[in-house]
């Protein structure tokens, strides 16, 4: 943040406002404070039959890695209707939402994804425009080293390993390797 | 958004990106694009034997009002550790975080309520800044008439209903009266 959203003032600094305890920009013009959070991105483990949809990246970052289809959650929607909005912008899939599957946190990207356990309500899918291809995978033909993000990585092994018989959420953060 | 955090501008429309489907702040001096995107709450239901925590608001809006304690998530947190945090800030509770409890979506405020089960390690409570007073409600001296927002109404109704049994997460969405 270089200058003020508000009034448009250069005199910015990243220091903690009376009250508070951790440090934010504010403007010592209009004394606005421009609090940063981290976001939400939503998505889906899309499942039709035995088999897991899962994207291929025509996007950076990781362009040409698969992934599961998420997004970030945009104002005014819930963070169902985010998850089956973009499965169906990645991979033009209609999705019913059957349950939150996972919730991952990246604390130093500020960036936490929710993932719902997805069925699919018929086997037609296409690429959408931030895909190259789209695809229905069987569990053991899951290209474990080509996924993008280790978020998707998270959410397919816990399915795998718990299948739909876990009625809680797996609860995940990144660890730097 | 008056002005371009980037170059100070005041160009800035509020139009659709090219490529996108949604408009967005964007400054036609450095063409950056302002994403705006919901904000996630954070907070326990904290359980101490079979009383509940709940706070009395010191702070607008609804100051003198009840509430379980949440804020803001705040940036390279995971949402557990923001839930005991709040906990701690606003009631000077320790609490253990057991399963999230509920998801409750605000899409008209761009609110996502992530409220976690707890148990207090014991019960030493005291008011932070935020709080008038905290106390240890019996389920059945619940303030409803004065609570301060549906997320706890969502929250606390949920956890008598089905108290620790159920394994899954409860989804709720604000509804307008």
């Amino acid at each position: 943040m270089n200058y003020c959203s508000n009034c448009g003032s250069e005199q910015i600094n990243f220091d903690i406002p009376h009250g508070d305890n951790r440090a934010r920009y504010i403007c010592h013009q209009c004394n606005a404070i421009h609090y940063q959070n981290p976001k939400m991105v939503v998505g889906c483990l899309p499942v039709f039959e035995d088999k897991i949809l899962i994207c291929r990246r025509a996007i950076e970052p990781c362009y040409g890695l698969w992934n599961l289809p998420a997004g970030y959650l945009e104002n005014n929607e819930t963070v169902e209707e985010g998850a089956a909005r973009e499965t169906w912008e990645e991979a033009r899939a209609n999705v019913k939402i059957i349950k939150l599957h996972c919730i991952y946190n990246l604390p130093h990207i500020n960036q936490v994804y929710l993932h719902f356990l997805a069925h699919l309500k018929n086997d037609r899918i296409a690429c959408g425009s931030e895909s190259l291809e789209v695809k229905l995978f069987d569990v053991y033909d899951i290209p474990w080293k080509q996924l993008a993000f280790s978020s998707s990585k998270f959410a397919l092994e816990k399915y795998i390993e718990f299948k739909e018989s876990y009625q809680g959420v797996h609860m995940g953060t990144y660890q730097a390797d």
